[in-house]
């Protein structure tokens, strides 16, 4: 089994509408609970109620498309308005990220990073600072584990911000995608993300779910070819329609109705006829 | 700030519809997540997509009702489905328990634990080895703490189980309860909470919302008064109609502001107005 490592804040933990896409369900995508892994259910992350998508599900389903017998685990730990000081090598989430990332290495090999971080930073000048503290904060986490090649796919930030809600006061996230990009020119193994035309929640700062999934694709494109990714995918819509179209299997059935029987949806006759009819 | 680990399988996680009962919002009860406190929302636990109340939140209030100018901080770690064989030193689950409670403790005083797990052992006679295995479980996580008078709460199974739904394999819940007292008797500080007349939801296995709130208060009483609580308490309802009651402060306003305009249910415009007549 192999793994991916999610850092960064709030749009790698994503706050896309659940109800906005269709939901991905999949035996061979798992996720980091409790130290031990689960089939994945959105949201992955769970640092504020208000988790719902983000870039990780369609980047799972886009891998597990090209590794037809193998499965992925995610591992959730980006937080919502974290600044780059708080990803230092001395901090909670930094420390606890790692922690969480060696329960998953027991058993599994981490074979990425996907971080989104900068609305946080996007302001009174902090860029200037910016381009050394990432490079500290990827330097730090390949160190820890023991992992100095580790890919890293840095997600850039969206041009909807700066106009409009929570997102009116991150005025230069352009200049912090100016320091994010010399940061991945400078590091091996470190790919970019475009994040141009993603469309935003009506808050002005979140990106949505659709987009959400588009970025998603995105990120593993970077990933799988090992190369940045400056524009949007010409075929996203397709790849998502084949994500979302693929056959439910009998483990994800059996899944699904456990979870309509345990939330009331349906009583323990239709459960039982339903799981029998079960293919 | 003092803090209590929440450890057992799922109606220590909480499976009680969230819509079923008036929500829980107190700046001072908060949640660990990514080794850090954020303000309580529930679901506490998010060991799985249905996760939703458990006892821990009126427990938490009714702390906080004795404990007026103090917060308290719950570490949610307990795992839906999990045997008390998953719970012994080597696990995963109490290796990660044990992880959570040690960032919890860098800001904070663990006072307590609230445990509530058997479900998964009650069939095929495996009561025989509970009390040994329960008694190992409470005296590795005081060790391993340093904390070796750590008041430990222990909930009865409802004898709901054994009739309906997913709770019809637990026949032997009033064996493993009679165990579970045997270890009470037998450990210093370690208190049995009565889980007589709580209800189930439609699945026959978990308590329902309005019990889940009943049940907490039935812990903080165990916990608070250093005793048993063999009955459910006289005065539940009125208890939690205070609960419920309780004024919403200023910060607690603006983070329900917040989290609506987050979720898209007012607009920025809304949002600001409301924001400028916080009082």
């Amino acid at each position: 089994m192999k793994s991916i490592l999610l850092i960064g804040q709030s749009n790698m933990a994503g706050r896309g509408y659940l109800t906005d896409v269709p939901p991905i369900y999949n035996e061979r995508i798992e996720m980091l609970r409790n130290g031990r892994w689960q089939m994945m259910a959105e949201p992955i992350h769970f640092d504020r109620e208000v988790a719902g998508v983000g870039p990780a599900a369609s980047f799972a389903s886009a891998w597990t498309q090209k590794h037809p017998t193998e499965k992925i685990g995610l591992i959730p730990c980006a937080e919502g308005g974290s600044s780059i000081d708080e990803w230092g090598a001395d901090q909670p989430l930094t420390r606890h990220a790692l922690t969480e990332a060696k329960f998953a290495m027991e058993s599994s090999e981490l074979i990425g990073i996907l971080w989104h971080q900068g609305e946080n930073d996007s302001l009174n000048g902090r860029y200037k600072a910016y381009e050394e503290k990432l490079t500290r904060v990827f330097e730090h986490f390949r160190k820890e584990l023991a992992l100095p090649e580790l890919p890293i796919i840095v997600g850039q930030l969206p041009d909807f911000l700066g106009k409009q809600g929570f997102g009116l006061s991150a005025t230069e996230f352009k200049e912090i995608n100016q320091e994010m990009a010399k940061v991945v020119a400078k590091l091996d193994h470190c790919y970019l993300v475009s994040a141009e035309k993603l469309t935003a929640n009506p808050d002005g700062i979140h990106i949505n779910a659709k987009s959400q999934r588009q970025f998603g694709l995105r990120y593993y494109e970077a990933f799988a070819n090992q190369n940045n990714v400056l524009s949007p995918l010409s075929d996203e819509d397709e790849r998502l329609a084949e994500i979302y179209g693929r056959e439910t299997t009998k483990n994800e059935k059996i899944y699904l109705l456990s979870r309509d029987f345990a939330l009331g949806k349906i009583d323990f006759q239709q459960f039982m006829e339903r799981f029998g009819a079960v293919q």
